[in-house]
């Protein structure tokens, strides 16, 4: 519950009141479902219906947004009103955190563990001996640390988290529930003789650097030799693969479901849809974008937006699909074609 | 072990016995291993090898199956024999169930939580403040619970399950092991000048209605703001993902790997395979089937079966991939047609 | 750390010293990373410019490799450098494990459970009644088992890991954590009135065979009846689905994401790359390769390279993709011909 005047809103986002002032917010809503007494915010047109219809108390709305505001309700206009938006989001969330700290007496902490005075240990966790726990860590309940675990300062991790030994996690990350960080890489060698693996002990580890945030259920390898890599500022969606000893670049944003097989190494800024694949030992350029279930075969050395199975430049690939889309009429007009090239020849006696 | 006779089976399941009677049965059998002593059924002609050649006591059979049962065997003839084979698992299944209730010593309960007298809390349960757990909630071992957590009746969460924060389930609902409900959806701001992201706090909740099933490491995101909402019997398998304001129809079915992006509506009766992708903010209509693999990046007005990456109306599908296993040939036909036409021209002076 | 002298390291991996033998070795990098004191290996002319720009103190090199190292650097000619490499990790991993056992206070293990004196039972793990855990098993921390769960000689299983009722692990097995074995197969009735589900009981369970090997997050489904089979042998990578009622065949490499539906049953020495899918009721023969983000809609009765969704045999598939590649200017020529052939129609008068 939350409880807010309009004009607290307006100058918190800096924005221009359009209608009466003295409504009270309750509640932040999306756009279908606000009510009276709550605040949301509209700037697609693809929902503009919606807008018009909305009994919201007050909407943040785009500068040039030119409707009115209904009976009993109140436009505030800003450049931006999604960030507008998230910037009460922020202070919201900011007053939800509670500064806990302690260690929960049923969590269970190995042999030479330092763990600072500001840090937060729940119900259930196992640290392993030799971890360090950095100020502002806050592990939720049962997380698992095997041995010589590093979490740097304020980084957050959630339940059902296991990461494995010699793991380092940077400042500022976010680990979502059930992810697994550390566990072996798939390495085999094969037995030729009768197709049998011979397991490759994978003995490196994984580093997060700082401001990485990993999704629900995501798993990311540890390196055979060395250290998978994920660089700062990388975003990871739930129940992605990443497969031992990648680097994954600085500031990538990697959507759900996509699989990044061994030894890949990503550039700045890229962008991976949901459920893509790419093949291993590969390398992508910076400023890389690839659509949603796209499959990566090919290193990719210039920065473009890719999609396919195999993937193609986009504009290449939609031109692909346009044709494909038409395929058994081009079929058609090729089996009209050849039949009209079988007359045209008898005519002329060929 | 189970003990019926044939007697009793068919009593059950209201089937007209074929063959001697007074045999025993003391274990329920998929048709390729099923033995003497050993009860299993028959209806998909694939099988029909096995069936015949099956040393089973019994066979559960269609009313419409002209065959005889061997010596020392026999068959139960009803409409439906899948059904009535499910039937009897079903008294099995209940009969197996002990009513257990009581929260295990090794549970950690948080403050103001509301505990049903009837619910089952197993060892090392963590369960946040303000939680409401309902009459015959059964939480498996290691369930996490955030705070503000509520569960309906009857409802049965699975081990290393975590279910963060103001998350609320429904009666009658099952959670899978290591499944995660109410983790923060994707959503950042991108900095244009770094391509770095600013997380935007995820301050919604999921719902979960009656009769929902949520599969093994299955993932379910909160809402931005509002709620993640899966409607009344819908049924969703192992390693799906659901994203942040997804608004997921009645009675759908969501096969493994699934992912669906963020802020989609799905209508009633929705039928997705394994590996499906939707984009984010589309809307699909009741009735919809989409064949497994397909991407959908296009709202889909009306019911259908549909198939493709991207993905296509699937008889307009398979008529396209017809061609395309032929295309080869289409471009061999091609490139003939081409010379012959250069030849024509040549020949009549062009 | 470890302190290796190379002439150590020759001994055990039977190499030819090229150079000074008098240097140590303090630890393993990947030729990028490796320099002074540390060992590394090079075999992919890929990594040609690494392997000659590299500072590292010792290089194991194939023996057909004709460089010279340079000053203060010795390579070690093998036949084949990556498995004398890992002869050397396999060395450094057997020392690394400290021979565990125990059951730690924290664990609650339910009645009549086995456990062998020589298993280690790491904090926070809960065992169902009638578990059996035989010589050398290690439970990480916060493993659940629920009742009557089998595990074999050796049999490692990671933290947060939940195996269901009656599932069978036999010896030198390894899981990974957060992996689900033996939830519930995705078996439902429909009710054709309302497209409603009705739930069928799984009543069956997992079997792993020996050597088997599952990865992290990944989940196997128990059978209907009867058992979900994993063979000898068989490798699955992370945040794999294996429905109710498969048989997967010996010796298997499944890489990561890769969906399998009910009831297939594969062949020996299957290979499965990333996020492929194979339809229910398959059989898949010995020997056959799927590359990634296949889709199987058919039996494979043949061994073989298999590619694309559908797939194709994976040379028809790349013959199909190269044309595919030039779609669009197959489309214009087949409308140049068209044209042609309008043009000569009219100009012999027809």
């Amino acid at each position: 519950m939350i409880n807010f005047t309009v004009n607290q809103i307006a100058e918190i986002i800096q924005g221009e009141i359009i209608g009466s002032t003295d409504s009270s917010i309750f509640s932040f809503k999306p756009l279908e479902t606000a009510e009276k007494g709550d605040l949301t915010f509209y700037y697609n047109e693809k929902y503009e219906q919606l807008f018009k219809n909305s009994q919201a108390t007050c909407i943040i709305v785009s500068k040039t947004n030119e409707s009115s505001p209904s009976t009993n309700q109140v436009y505030i206009k800003v450049d931006k009103p999604y960030e507008g938006f998230v910037k009460l989001l922020k202070i919201i969330d900011k007053e939800k955190k509670i500064g806990r700290c302690g260690v929960h007496a049923s969590a269970v902490i190995g042999k030479n563990v330092t763990i600072h005075e500001n840090v937060f240990v729940a119900p259930n966790c196992v640290i392993g001996d030799n971890c360090i726990l950095k100020s502002g860590v806050e592990l939720m309940p049962s997380v698992i640390l095997y041995e010589s675990v590093e979490i740097g300062n304020n980084s957050v991790i959630n339940s059902n988290v296991t990461i494995y030994q010699e793991v380092k996690i940077g400042n500022n990350c976010i680990v979502h529930a059930g992810a697994v960080i550390g566990s072996d890489g798939f390495g085999y060698i094969e037995n030729k003789f009768d197709g049998s693996f011979d397991k490759v002990p994978q003995l490196g580890n994984v580093i997060l650097e700082d401001f990485v945030e990993i999704g629900a259920n995501a798993t990311i390898d540890r390196a055979l030799i060395g250290s998978t890599i994920i660089r700062k500022g990388t975003k990871i969606d739930n129940l992605v693969h990443i497969a031992h000893n990648c680097e994954i670049g600085e500031n990538n944003g990697i959507a759900a479901q996509t699989g990044i097989s061994g030894s890949v190494s990503t550039g700045k800024r890229n962008r991976y849809g949901g459920q893509v694949g790419i093949a291993g030992h590969l390398e992508i350029a910076d400023d890389v974008t690839i659509l949603a279930q796209s499959g990566i075969s090919k290193t990719i050395p210039n920065k473009g937006i890719y999609f396919g199975s195999p993937a193609k430049e986009h504009l290449k690939a939609f031109k692909i699909e346009a044709v494909l889309r038409r395929l058994p009429e081009l079929n058609s007009e090729v089996e009209r074609n050849s039949k009209e090239i079988i007359k045209l020849k008898e005519k002329i006696g060929d």
